[in-house]
């Protein structure tokens, strides 16, 4: 739905109603749709106010790109009357030239608190903070926290969470919402309305994904971020949900055997995408190209029984398979805070019987198909049938046994060596047991099957 | 860390006074970690309105278990208390006799409201919504609204959001925040102050996932749920982050090749986690069982050439990744809204040349490693060595993109025949292009390959 470059078409009337009329999400969504180049026109007419509200979404695309493309002059203005978290979002994506010359066009203050959000890496919860929340002294009244609140509410991003800072030392002290305000007494004191505790707080490094998960565990609407007990800044329920749904598609991506794609499918450019897609999958056609090389170790196996290869795929998948689900189960719970580093072996106590039922739930399937196929004359797997039935049996024990417990140590082992748990996906588990899978399935073979056919 | 059991072998002292001082949330956490007999008797002592809160936590696992075992009169009185939310929660795991008996129990207007929750199914707006909201007619003034919120303010889950419904008809009319409210002229009517526009809202039947991505676009606390244009009731942000994070819970286990699991993994029963895999795991065998027959097919082929067999596992996993990486870029862009139904040829055209160009790097590899060992001579390939080179080369080719092509194609395919995208898994999609990888394989083989070793 191309709304404006239809519109262009008809007048800038139309084009004016929109952007007055409309809802901000609804305007961002139509100019993510639109050329780069007209959305870049379309902003640099439209009315100051409008345009802050839209560069505050954080749904719009290329908001840096579009920013550049604006006036100098009016860039800083626009970056300056933004929330700050998104004004460092915005910043943290141009180039540094353009960067810096927007920074030094600000007023100190501005510049100051914007540099100490620009500080924080990536993913931290410094680096999503706002710092324009409302605090207070503990020696004002209700009716005056009141009065400050209606003077400040339109340069603050949330005045629902209110936080008591002592004036002296800077050090945070309680918190409390707007709703405790608005039903104490107007006369009675910061102090006494509060409750008794320090509140819920997080240092400026804590991973988002720890942070989503404090905001949802007491139900806050927002965390303030605390150093040195001194507050630098807050992060709202809102940006938890934006990076929550951010986090989830790295991982669901990472999950499907790739680098995870910071820009969404259609848009991302063809060659990006290779880049992306095309570095995991040689990386893991590399290792796999190991089981060529047990394939030809057993080479003198195969020759003899030839038989054998015929449930090579079968085999392989089953390990692989049943690993992928450790894996899923394992990273999830890990993301969700269920386990951590220490309950590796009480996974692993969970795992192994676990490998060895559905392995055996397999094993008979397995048998039973080699069993019914020769009683029905489907095919002929020669006189040893029944030991052939066997070593496929056994085999699946193993290999399911030996993916469901390697695919649920893998997030451990990750997360040992300093990885993110999450890196662990399913093709890269079922590479890990494919190899192994091969020389368990040759070994059950060359057990059960000396001295018939091998 | 068994706060209680270890304060039980104290005194009764200390269990009082961490029910007292603590964190609703952490004594929420800590009585999930005590035995289920415990934890029920400490909830049948506490006071009555710690209780509530204690209930009021979705976090708190087995609540409809742990309701059951308090004495009944007392168990309606909680549920009487609970966020209306919150105990249609518990209410619906509980079995049908007990739940009908505690709420025949009940005051008239709350049976009333818990029924209209109930009667939503599962997953959808109506199920998870509270109708503690606040509503007032257009024609109070701001100062009244205030003063009802004071008032009402203890038995609403939010008073962040309010609601401007018609006294006659019930028909929601604006909405607007508490921000809103203390920031305008305590005289004005709540007519003028509310936005022009009638409010962002949902039907009772809309998928939860939608519900997110609309709070999320238009940056809500809540979202009122309407149907006939009146109001039933309101969805808050913490409620969607809760089922947002339960979504994804879903979706990474189902993506992992198995069944949602509805538990935290350490606290699921052995046999119901067998349950889940199990079954999955047993269908994509007898599936992956398609494999032999394919191989068994082919069986004159592998005779004539055994060197064939050292690729296919190799050959086989290569277009399993490639799907896996395709499967879970369209799931996560079609659970964003990124993609519908109708772009599934605009992502075909992409995954085409993609798929293409991926085969190719992996075919250029894998002809590599074949010229290679032949000349360093690690391994013989034979005198044909270069067509059995060319022919791993073009069949990675082919794989690879139709391992892209159907991995992408697989969501769409599921969604048009009504099931959730999402049950497209790392594992059914390798399934699904090893049988068809194998078929390529070998037409390939005998293509280039016959009058020489075929």
């Amino acid at each position: 739905m191309n709304r404006f470059s239809s519109a262009i078409s008809g007048n800038a009337a139309v084009i004016a109603r929109i952007l007055a009329n409309d809802h901000v999400a609804d305007i961002v969504e139509a100019l993510n749709n639109e050329p780069r180049k007209l959305a870049a026109d379309l902003l640099a007419q439209a009315p100051f106010e409008r345009t802050v509200e839209i560069f505050d979404q954080p749904e719009l695309d290329d908001a840096s790109e579009l920013i550049s493309a604006l006036p100098r002059n009016r860039a800083g203005k626009l970056l300056a009357a933004m929330s700050a978290d998104r004004a460092a979002d915005v910043l943290r994506d141009l180039d540094e030239a353009a960067r810096l010359e927007l920074l030094h066009a600000m007023p100190p203050a501005l510049r100051h608190s914007l540099l100490s959000i620009l500080g924080y890496e990536e993913g931290s919860a410094g680096s999503i903070m706002t710092t324009e929340y409302v605090s207070v002294p503990p020696d004002w009244t209700v009716a005056r926290t009141l009065d400050y609140i209606r003077q400040v509410e339109r340069t603050r991003e949330t005045v629902y969470a209110i936080y008591v800072v002592d004036p002296d030392t800077q050090h945070l002290l309680r918190a409390f919402g707007l709703r405790k305000l608005i039903t104490s007494n107007p006369q009675a004191l910061i102090s006494t309305i509060a409750a008794d505790t320090a509140p819920v707080s997080v240092p400026p490094l804590m991973d988002v994904e720890q942070v989503a998960h404090l905001i949802r565990k007491y139900d806050l609407l927002a965390v303030p971020v605390v150093e040195d007990d001194k507050i630098l800044g807050i992060v709202t329920v809102d940006d938890v949900l934006d990076t929550m749904i951010e986090e989830n598609t790295e991982d669901a991506h990472r999950f499907g055997g790739m680098e995870a794609l910071d820009e969404p499918y259609m848009k991302m450019g063809f060659f990006s995408m290779i880049g992306k897609r095309g570095g995991w999958l040689s990386a893991l056609f590399l290792s796999e190209m190991l089981t060529a090389s047990v394939m030809q170790h057993y080479e003198v196996e195969l020759e003899k029984a030839i038989v054998l290869t015929l449930f090579i795929p079968l085999i392989m998948s089953s390990g692989g398979n049943s690993g992928s689900q450790a894996t899923s189960l394992v990273i999830r719970a890990m993301a969700l805070r269920e386990l951590s580093l220490a309950d590796w072996w009480r996974v692993a106590l969970r795992e192994l019987p676990s490998g060895v039922v559905l392995g055996v739930m397999l094993g008979l399937i397995g048998m039973g198909r080699i069993v019914l196929w020769q009683y029905l004359g489907l095919y002929d797997y020669g006189p040893y049938w029944h030991l052939i039935a066997a070593t496929v049996g056994v085999a699946l024990v193993g290999i399911v046994t030996f993916g469901s417990l390697s695919g649920s140590m893998l997030p451990f082992a990750l997360k040992r060596i300093g990885f993110d748990p999450a890196s662990a996906s399913a093709p890269f588990v079922a590479t890990l047991v494919d190899v192994t899978g091969l020389a368990i399935y040759f070994t059950v073979a060359a057990l059960i099957l000396s001295g018939t056919i091998l």
